[in-house]
């Protein structure tokens, strides 16, 4: 029997760019393992690294690969021993594969194993026809939510797992940078009832954005002093809550400055460099908390999202800008490297 | 009548040094205010850094002012409105006097008030015959538990705050800065069942005492990698909790890499100049949760120092190295000026 | 000077009944005391209580008593000592007089503490036009919340303290009982995202109520097996959060069973006896979180319901069904003793 | 080839008693299963309900069946897909099986599983030469821990789940119950550092090995009142925590009456019937908050035990009071029906 091929985005040489090409289907899923049929895919920033072949990028990324990690499909064969899903299951997928033995792993924090493979990065990914993943990532999808909003849940999980550090119903938040997953985060704080929530963006695109999706106050810090404004906003305590989502130092330091004291923020942004801080003055004399965000947890996470969208608590379709077919994959990467967009969702089948 | 004359110990001039001299005693007190006999009191390194007339005492302490916070002693005269305590009563204080108004205060955060007022800071100390202070700040100490305990456990206070930032029995734990409060708080997670209690320290005096006290593992980073020898002491995990006492930056930088992921860092060392960070590696990927601590909760954390103290948990005494009589006071200025003390007591009455 | 006398609703003998007459307003204020001319009071089942002189009311209220205790006012005169709140204030108060001194108080939990006396019950109330109460329970209302709300914060402060018992965010809540707390609580779990919010109501006047307030699904337990629409309504998972607030032994029971396992339940609704349970089956096994609630944490549960009034994500005017003139106040008695009102209110003053 | 056998403890008829006998030894692990040869196996109350064929095990004991579930021994096989362990490994197991597919399961609650299935009851047990087991249930042993504690492993994981219901460090706690569970329950608080570790014991030989295993004080409610000593034992506070071990009615109602208000209450012992409670003064205005336990959080109280045994922070020595061979396995039997033992061990193999 002649091998069957299907179409994927591959890094296929060190250099800029992506190329859709054939590949062979995985193999069939051994112990433990689930392949998919992908309907809808969609594009995270770190796709985007891999494309434009940044720092990190060239450091992490082994070529020839298949990208992607944001996905839904359809459970199609599954190996010996799977328990979670089978054949014609409708599914999405964690994209940190965690070893399943570490210390982290075995107390309930895979989130943060120490071993973490990510799908698309260490692993074949998803922006493909198939894809062959291990039992322990996959998520099954609730009906009512569709392909797109399904494909999304990953980066919601973050926008999620970032608010969820502390409870900030009936608290004021500042949400530092509103890419797609600071965008998604404000709109969970406005629904489970943030008092006010405060976002900070420079990017004209991204502020419109910002201010359809609900969040309160959008202040771009290049013509308003944040603190000032913060206070003016928060009768001068200072915000209860705050999210880094820009990997941005000034962000870092507005924010924490802006926090009232024994309030908490949390970390999802990555930094370009070391940052420098007072950390006396910011952290050790207010009595603040401080979390650092990565990944979501299994699946602790996903079931908040799953929640929020199974009961239209949070509207997804406010952050989806685009929706293309796969064989236009390109232009949404190049919207993104624009910062001309949200999300961008690609049809892989029906 | 005359005004009674009082021995007290002052900055009384913006230079290096402190006075002993008869000042008025405090007028008396007025509502909810509570004036004390002082039997005896301990020495802080903040009393250290007036008497050195340090950069930040030079920014901050407007004398005269009478210096000192770490007391015990009795209750002699109570004002209108005092219901905690009356004449006779057995007593310290918390250093830190709230203003009971602001948001914090008004949600149990006294501790992180925006307008905190320290005693021997910003008002009149407890290095003194005599001292009146608000009934807010007041802690009845169990009849059990020495005056020179008593007066300690205002710092003893800041090492609990800090070792019950997350419960840290069965967990293994690594404490930068041997000092009298990262000391306390070895000997604190011992009390509480930590797994295992690992400090780094340069000092070797006090390297000496975190050993006599029960500390299970003492680094000197001057000779040993701090990293390395976590490693082997954790089996490759690194701790479980970090407790930074120290405010030196590469104390920081060794503790949360050696943290594992998922860790806890709380940090009550301050450090002299601004420190510089990989957040990414250090705290983001790692999933951390770090806390700034700062004061003591009024009065959580003393009811827990005031059980392990009277159920003997915790043996002061082995951070007590010294005790003085009160015109004895400089000696044991001077002692700790050399770092070569624990905690430095003070007899002001019987 | 002559004494001056003021309009007030007291329990004047111990039967049936409450009489509105002039007695004299309140002595100057003390040390730590203020004085407050009432502007809205409001009604509390506690006052229907004294009213209609129950088994507790007889046990428990000596009169003569002027009774209420959910109130709203200005400041009109403040003792020695007092820092809170100055003449001209505009505000509120919690019901329960803390001792501020016992155990509880130290470690600030003041409504649990265990001298508590109550306003309206064991001292004067507000059902006057003057009142005078400790500065500890006061609460300085948001000058955009109207004395009508103001006054029901009281009440609104027991059905948010129930709701916040843990995090129900994007959770499914039973909520048992649409009296005006439970119809508050759903409110409040409307505000703050929770993804299903189910009631259980046997008084159409209520469950009418019930539904105009955005309650997703109001069950009948006359005519529905409350356990099996549950399943049905949460995919046969059970409830993830279950609030009591009818004091009945059915409604307990349908809750426990009702919850899913690892739940929690979070209990304020008193019982008319003693309660019947299986244990094992209903809470050791399930491993579930049972909450018993009382009062308002002082002042965190203020906090919580200043914000969600301020910012208006919660509307008291879908559960204030009356307002009387003071006058008139046993109308509001009458309506209240059929169970034909949602939360009453009295004018006192403009 | 013929079959191989093994000894094994069986209920083979359903009638007062257990049999050892030959039987074939399990077939070959299949995915995600591991075949264990056992050296140490320990006897559960349960084992001794199923032994004196009690209410409980007639309605859930379909015979034959091999009974156990508190294990030591050594993995001799594996099958496809295991990761967690490999032939060789030293290992102990959770007695409950997860499904790793329901609501619980997917979000880290596996011990409150709805379809949890037990080790010796529901599905062939332990006390055997060879036991097969799905791999989620597997534990790695430290090889420092002795077959014989880590046999004991899971109950003392009991123990730790009941005691970490919140943080009882520098707390005083009321154990109700002295069996083997309370027991452990009470070194495990001695060793985190509870100020006070109160029990309450009827049984001479339970009382005498609780004092020689540090508990503070043994109360025998027959010979003492119960509230009455704890007020005494605890400056009139009550204690903060109560632990329920013993399933008896008076015991919960004198636990809860002796906690002070705000404290807490875990529930691992078994009614034999429904319970009836004053629900209102117990727990409602008390504000306290109970616990319902059930098995272990999986992995992270064995974990915690892994900790505590490793660090030789609990000595369970102090609890096994008896090892038998594994052929006198009725021996043990037998002691345990007369509650003249702490654990009982026995030993399979080498």
């Amino acid at each position: 029997m002649e091998t069957q091929t299907m179409k994927a985005i591959l890094k296929d040489s060190p250099s800029y760019g992506l190329t859709m090409k054939r590949v062979s289907v995985p193999t069939p899923p051994g112990p433990n393992e689930v392949l998919i049929k992908l309907k809808v895919v969609s594009i995270c920033g770190t796709d985007l690294h891999i494309y434009v072949w940044n720092k990190w990028a060239k450091n992490r990324i082994k070529p020839p690969i298949i990208v992607g990690h944001e996905i839904a499909g359809e459970v199609i064969a599954v190996g010996e021993g799977v328990k979670k899903v089978k054949v014609g299951d409708y599914v999405s997928a964690d994209s940190h594969i965690p070893c399943q033995n570490c210390y982290q792993c075995r107390t309930n924090r895979m989130h943060v194993c120490k071993n973490t493979k990510i799908i698309g990065v260490d692993i074949d990914g998803g922006f493909a026809e198939y894809v062959k993943l291990p039992e322990i990532v996959i998520w099954k999808n609730d009906p009512s939510i569709s392909p797109e909003f399904a494909s999304v849940q990953e980066p919601f999980g973050n926008a999620i797992h970032t608010v969820f550090a502390e409870d900030v119903s009936a608290k004021s938040v500042l949400i530092t940078g509103m890419g797609p997953i600071g965008l998604m985060a404000g709109m969970v704080c406005k629904a489970i009832g943030s008092s006010v929530v405060i976002a900070t963006e420079v990017n004209p695109y991204r502020i419109e954005l910002a201010k359809k999706a609900g969040i309160d106050y959008v202040i771009n810090p290049i013509e308003e002093d944040v603190y000032d404004k913060i206070m003016k906003l928060t009768d001068g305590r200072g915000v209860d809550a705050f999210l880094e989502m820009s990997g941005k130092m000034n962000a870092l330091y507005d924010g924490l400055r802006s926090l009232t004291n024994g309030g908490h923020a949390a970390l999802l942004g990555v930094f370009d460099d070391d940052v420098s801080l007072n950390i006396n003055d910011l952290i050790v004399f207010k009595g603040i908390r401080l979390y650092g965000i990565t990944g979501r947890r299994m699946f602790e996470t996903w079931e908040i999202g799953n929640q929020l969208l199974k009961h239209k608590l949070v509207d997804l379709s406010k952050v989806i800008t685009h929706v293309f077919d796969f064989d236009d994959w390109e232009k949404g990467m190049k919207l993104m490297e624009k910062a001309e967009s949200g999300k961008v969702i690609l049809r892989v089948s029906d």
